[in-house]
């Protein structure tokens, strides 16, 4: 019963229509976690998922939390065979800014092989391209017994685009439930298209917010103008005083324990195909700044970064108002690597802004969320699983790449469940994830149900071997 | 007919009452030129206006512009007398931050013996103590014949808080129509409470949009941070760049040309009764940052500044978003002193900017508006009438100031018209003018009635003597 069949066959036509019909009703589900207005379109995608499953024979149900939903679904009919845990999110980025879109964020599109939507990529079309791959593995059963070759566990949260806050302490109490051999994740972006690939790191993130006040109201920039306090010129000093001119991070102590690359990871991302030029002409840049002293691939993987993720302030309408801003505010976020522990950046900022705001600055730094870094053991068994279900649907074997981004909640997997986790990507930075005229190709779609099955398939029969 | 009667005794309780009544009816019309939204409101302003002047025997009408329309009336009845032109704008700056705004900005609301609204004191209430000093001394008449002893010209324009761009083609065209023998404007604070003013200096005006192009969209912070050149953070540093740590302006050229201060005026401003504190805590500032060398009042009224009057960029909503901004937008003021041309400065900083961007900064600097400094000759007869009217209405002899604000249009009065122009403030910088909850002190309001009666009768008194 697991044998290896070759699924590409039995994905028939009428299931990949099936299965892009499914995908595009999930994407039509505004789920922006980020907003509380979308509070009941959350509750209605978490039960589009839980009906789902049900459908596929899982015993599922969605957990209310403090937060959003979670969905939790399992397949326990394989007694002895391995156990997976699927980890994947509905919940999705804001769409702002909304009149950036080509078509409606919140209508599926498909234009050039792609469907356009909030969530198209991340993370509704990777984490239903494994609902699907065990739809097409059910569909392989040697009888109509709707069989698996192994036990299989979903985990689907609404909280992963605003930190996962109320998914670990679910976790914490669900420990035995949610017990796995294996978890799989597939909720970043791979290398490149013809590119098929296995993460093996990801970034972490400090998320705080700043605000500044200079005066008690807006001032009229005549009568007040030379003596006021200006916070958002004071804001924008500090902004500029966060990282030197050679692109580093200028709090102290924000180095400490950050691991060198190897020269093996090294020379493995130096025989990549990237190409700078290429890199920054597909995202309208006229150049990459950033640390100086490594290349881009290396200050996109394995260096920390920070970055401003929004700023606001003063008159922002038509027209010319001469106001001087008695506050101002901004969004700064921080991308961290293994060595750097979240809480720890998150008090060096907090404590170091004071300190290089100019005089008459009232500032308050707001941690707003953060999670940790993660490096991933090339040699586990899931891996190499993932790395050889690829390998059999793409006729190529996969490269081993680090993410930049982050998903808060995998050291909580590994803490808490003992698990290994496999990153297996199935889209693509240019699926422009968080941005408008976020998209995902149908092909990507489609590949990923059949890794997900094959892999599947792989497991079963590797722990059997 | 032009004895000079105390007319302090004929502003019976009736006509305050109705002079208050009449000027809420203006406070109510949401006259808001920057917003295209408020086009109906302009039109039934200026209607409100010329309506009043008509009812007072002028010959009143409103004349289309290119934008908003101007009201101009006149009262040529006193041959060989002389003939005052009274400047006043019937806009206002808009309302935002709506939510700071203790009652309705277009519902004036009387509290503590001021009414609290948009245009209160900027410039509607000021004006309207014009119109309502005129009405005043047609009541002085020996006969009923609506006589006054002088030639009054009323021009109130509809774009002042968008930098008057039509009015200076009408009074080119409209030039014999407009001359006078002084002009009156009433449109900025006076130094203090029970401080009587004349003003006799404005700073001028250079605004600007700077727009910061980093990327052609949005994008993942985590996919991209480290490499992906960031708009808000490198408008940051622009802004940071643009003054140094002695607060200067570091734009070259920026104070070619700018008179230093007699020591006269220094003597003459370092009596005026002046708290650093006070002022600061009236602002709730912790500080009052400059630049280096010279006192509050030197700095707000004799040196010109840089100022950031709203900035904008990547998500401002709840929660936390992780993108980088592709784009990121300031609106950049300068106030300028005698010496400085707005022109040439808006030239300057649109030079300077690109010069100072960071690498991968696509740069663009807009030119909003500009206006030019003023400096008005102290001995000039229609400066002394309006200081003897002031020391008749508030008992004791006006102070000599500078203001810090701009007025675009009196350069061209000046440059048009020829004539000297007279600056008499009846508001306070506490009115908060540009700010939530600007208001107007009542008795500013009737003492500025008063004061603008005595004044007319002043200059035809001083003329026949």
């Amino acid at each position: 019963m697991t044998t290896l069949a070759n699924l590409t066959d039995h994905y028939t036509p009428e299931a990949r229509a099936q299965a892009e019909t499914e995908l595009f009703g999930l994407l039509r589900i505004p789920s922006v976690s980020a907003d509380p207005a979308h509070a009941g379109d959350m509750a209605h995608a978490a039960e589009f998922l839980r009906a789902k499953l049900a459908a596929l024979g899982f015993s599922a149900r969605t957990d209310e939390t403090a937060g959003h939903p979670v969905v939790y679904a399992e397949h326990l009919k394989a007694p002895g065979a391995p156990t997976v845990l699927i980890y994947g999110h509905y919940d999705v980025q804001p769409e702002a800014p909304l009149d950036k879109w080509e078509t409606p964020p919140f209508e599926p599109t498909v234009r050039g092989g792609r469907v356009y939507a909030r969530g198209a990529t991340d993370d509704k079309g990777q984490a239903y391209a494994h609902i699907r791959g065990v739809e097409l593995l059910l569909s392989q059963g040697a009888d109509s017994s709707k069989t698996l070759p192994l036990n299989v566990k979903f985990l689907l949260e609404g909280e992963e685009e605003v930190g996962s806050a109320n998914l670990e302490p679910y976790i914490r109490q669900h420990q035995e439930m949610l017990k796995a051999d294996a978890i799989i994740i597939s909720d970043g972006s791979r290398f490149a298209p013809d590119v098929p690939t296995v993460t093996y790191g990801l970034r972490g993130l400090s998320y705080v917010e700043v605000h500044v006040t200079g005066a008690n109201r807006d001032l009229h920039s005549g009568s007040y103008g030379g003596a006021a306090p200006n916070a958002i010129n004071m804001l924008a000093n500090i902004i500029s005083r966060l990282k030197d001119d050679q692109g580093r991070v200028t709090i102290p102590g924000f180095y400490d324990g950050v691991e060198d690359l190897t020269e093996t990871e090294r020379g493995m991302w130096a025989g990549l195909p990237h190409d700078d030029a290429a890199f920054a002409a597909s995202i309208g840049a006229t150049a990459l700044p950033g640390e100086a002293g490594y290349s881009t691939l290396e200050r996109l993987w394995a260096r920390p970064t920070l970055d401003v993720n929004g700023i606001w302030g003063g008159y922002q309408g038509e027209g010319s108002k001469t106001v001087i801003a008695g506050t101002a505010g901004a969004k700064i976020s921080m991308r961290l690597v293994p060595g750097q522990d979240p809480e720890r950046i998150t008090r060096l900022i907090q404590a170091y802004v004071p300190t290089i705001a100019p005089e008459g600055a009232q500032v308050e730094v707001k941690a707003l969320h953060g999670g940790q870094p993660v490096l991933i053991d090339l040699e586990n068994p899931y891996v190499q699983a993932a790395g050889r279900a690829l390998e059999h649907v793409h006729g190529k074997p996969p490269k081993f790449t680090r993410g930049g981004g982050s998903i808060p909640i995998v050291s909580a997997f590994r803490e808490l469940l003992h698990a290994p986790v496999v990153l297996l990507d199935f889209g693509l930075n240019e699926d422009a994830p968080h941005s408008p005229n976020e998209s995902f190709a149908l092909s990507d779609y489609h590949n990923g149900v059949l890794t997900s099955a094959r892999m599947l398939q792989e497991i079963a029969a590797g722990r059997e071997a």
